[in-house]
């Protein structure tokens, strides 16, 4: 059976590591095109990508055999993805439409691997056109003080979608622990400042007041601490003397854009491990 | 008297600023060859230069005569500055000499205009050779836990030989706040972060531990308050992959040769006006 | 009459040029609230904004009377812009669709100054979706071997609608001296290299040839000499080891996309002077 | 023996090269601890790290026994590198210190591992103080209209020193295709402009004139055809509205110098294989 598909390791550092993987797809008779590896202190993480025939008819069925790899290796775990697997993708989103259209177009360009946008859900109405032009199906779920109320209609959208990512577009809302633990799947921030400065809902007022010479953008993964996730990407622009706020949202918008549609890219693609509440990104 | 010269003026925002301005130096038959002016929010900021004939023989007289604009805008601030003055910038260093040798290199290359360093002092009789290969005079301060007995000694190094500006180049002491109200003169400091980011020693281990993306370097105006005065100059360079403490210290250095002898270069060419503590850089 | 409106200023350099230009304004009671200059060898330019009244009922009566000042300077050259006149952008782009998609929303992100887009002219059919879903005018123009016969078609959709600048959103057919004549407006390209490296159609596999470590985009008025016009904008992007033609082209896309957005916006904002093939582009 | 060593490997693609590669050091019982790949369309290229125990005494020794491999690879060269062997890097420089100056502190600092300079050759003797400093020996070496009377001097030089790698800081004579021919050893060169633009003598002339947005450097081997060689670095900074060919110097010159040390580093720790006029850089 002709497949691409590729496999995320992650263990603790031990001499061999490289061998025992690579003299495995040896044995199966599958020769791997792309291998990237990296160590940070007592960690191993490596990324394979293999093309063509190979023997597995699932990843369910991979994974029964890669036992015998996982097993050797303290703190092993893997992922595999196999590329014919379409995708879905969630987002939320509130008020700000610019990194919501960026995902939108990045995934109609093609640029995410079999990728497609399963539903924008929206606390403000106003979002509805940009998804009505693409075909996405809409959800205004509005908020409420008890975040539980409208967090079940999410998860009642969630259920019926089966995202594989959620990613949030600017969406202005903070999730409950509990929410994050049900959904299940990754949720992708974009914050508006180059964490960890700013935190919270107002980084470009303080970015002001500090009187930086940068401002950024970060995206991360969703954790019940607030703007606390793993890392996944970071940009910054240069501000101009007698920038006001305003200006600086602005031009902050376009690194938005950029950090978080490269984020989703790397997610997308199954290109990120996370270990000690940071991100490995392969390249 | 043919002189370069210029003007740092700020006074609180109103119509008419620019006008009054550029009718004070026509009166007076000077020709403004540059003119920066920005505002931000309830401020108004310029910089003037001039070249070529002007009536003044010294920045004294300069100013008794430009107090009738002063007088007339709320808030108004100014400092002159002509450029055939010599500036004597003084040097802090504690054990990593990378920022160190780029100043002394700048300057030496002529980066900074009419400048000369009077003097490097150190904790860390390391440095001694990088002031003997450049003819700088280097003093030795041991420093002790009680801040007052090796600060002494400082101002009075900074008393006999009067620098313009003071570089801290990677010092790793805090200065206190007696020490800073007693030198007078502006105090530059490179801090190892992109502030307010990882404020304190250990930034690097910091930018670690939060997985950070870009980790950068600040160059401010020191104020009592650590790591909190006037942002003058920021960088940043791209982490990798399982980069380690050392590794990010070692291009980290990079970053802070550059935004060091950047801000100095700003400070010494008389382009910035602080406010608010933030810094109006002029280019 | 209560007007926000910019004066763009060039002519020879000499002295006095800046007092002359802020005494106009004063000598008619108007308040300049933002005052941009640069010289440039034997040039100097100016962009000079006010906001509140102002004795002038249209920029033909600006005109008439700023006489007075560009027939003091040698080589004088004015544009006047009023921040209430509606600007109307013409788009033409061929199969790629980023750079236009990135402009139609921005124009609809409200980022430039009272625009439209009055039509969007395509020698590809596929393009028809990308304006309709914005409800913006799409003509589909065949191209053939003799340009002349499609740009008679072109240029009667610039007569009908009347563009203020007309921006190529990767229009791969070149224009002849005559179209670009006859047009009138200003036009302005995106080419996919960081120019003068790699003029012409194939810049990616060019650039891949010669093994560049960063790949750039250029943004540059339309002359009839192919890819020769002065620049507005660049940006570059890095290549890693063993990235593809077809990866460049993929990375590349964003770097277009911000630059010749970019781009756009200094000339909708009227933040351009051209002078001897180069932009000057004011902040 | 405990050594640590680093292969760098390139072959045509096929598929299983991974494999080989690991198989043999694992057979060896030595464990890779770092390993970076990369294809090229019908290139495939490897760097791998180990330390600890292994079996062969010299390169050479390794070199015979891993001809096992190479035999197996259409197309397969290597170069193998013990990090305790010592190297010698020799600089040329003519008038511009910078890039020279950089190169020697950043060897001073460590960053290059194992490296010492061996000679500093220049054809101006006001180079002589940069040396001197460092305790580098220095020749002064005029230049003649028909090199081959000061290049048999600087060859004479390579013999007495046998320098590993030569680094031309701003060594503004063109190297005769026989000199590079003799001297064996790779040579890096700084170019001032963001290559393919602007080869040749004066390229921040050339970028003035053509009114670039961003102006670079480019650091690359040394072949024959002038500023043509594979490129290893390279890197650019913004120009700003007005900046004369002087200002584009100086701040060239930062660029200039991180270039140019930047790709120093790669070639001293054994990071580049070329091909095709082509280098691929590892991390």
């Amino acid at each position: 059976m002709e497949r691409s598909a590729c496999l995320l390791f992650q263990c603790n550092d031990k001499v061999g590591i490289i061998a025992e993987l690579v003299s495995f797809f040896k044995a199966h008779q599958v020769s791997i095109s792309r291998f990237e590896e990296y160590t940070d202190q007592q960690y191993f993480f490596a990324r394979l990508e293999w093309h063509g025939d190979h023997p597995w008819g699932s990843v369910a069925e991979f994974d029964d055999v890669f036992k015998t790899i996982t097993g050797q290796f303290e703190g092993a775990r893997h992922r595999t993805y196999f590329f014919d697997q379409p995708q879905r993708l969630g987002l939320f989103a509130s008020k700000e439409p610019h990194t919501l259209i960026e995902a939108i177009n990045r995934t109609e360009a093609g640029d995410y691997p079999n990728t497609e946008i399963c539903f924008l859900i929206s606390n403000s109405p106003a979002m509805e056109k940009y998804a009505v032009r693409h075909g996405i199906p809409f959800h205004f779920i509005k908020t409420f003080k008890d975040p539980a109320r409208h967090e079940e209609q999410q998860l009642e959208m969630i259920r019926q979608y089966q995202p594989d990512v959620i990613g949030l577009a600017r969406y202005m809302k903070i999730l409950s622990a509990d929410f994050i633990a049900t959904a299940k799947c990754p949720i992708v921030n974009i914050h508006h400042s180059f964490l960890p400065s700013f935190i919270g809902a107002k980084p470009y007022e303080l970015a002001y007041q500090r009187g930086v010479k940068l401002i950024g953008a970060t995206s991360h993964y969703v954790i019940p601490a607030l703007d606390q996730g793993p890392i996944i990407e970071q940009g910054v622009i240069r501000v101009q003397p007698g920038d006001s706020v305003e200006h600086m949202k602005r031009i902050g918008r376009e690194v938005e854009k950029q950090v978080f549609a490269q984020a989703l890219g790397k997610v997308l693609q199954h290109k990120t491990i996370t270990y000690d509440n940071k991100t490995i990104v392969f390249n």
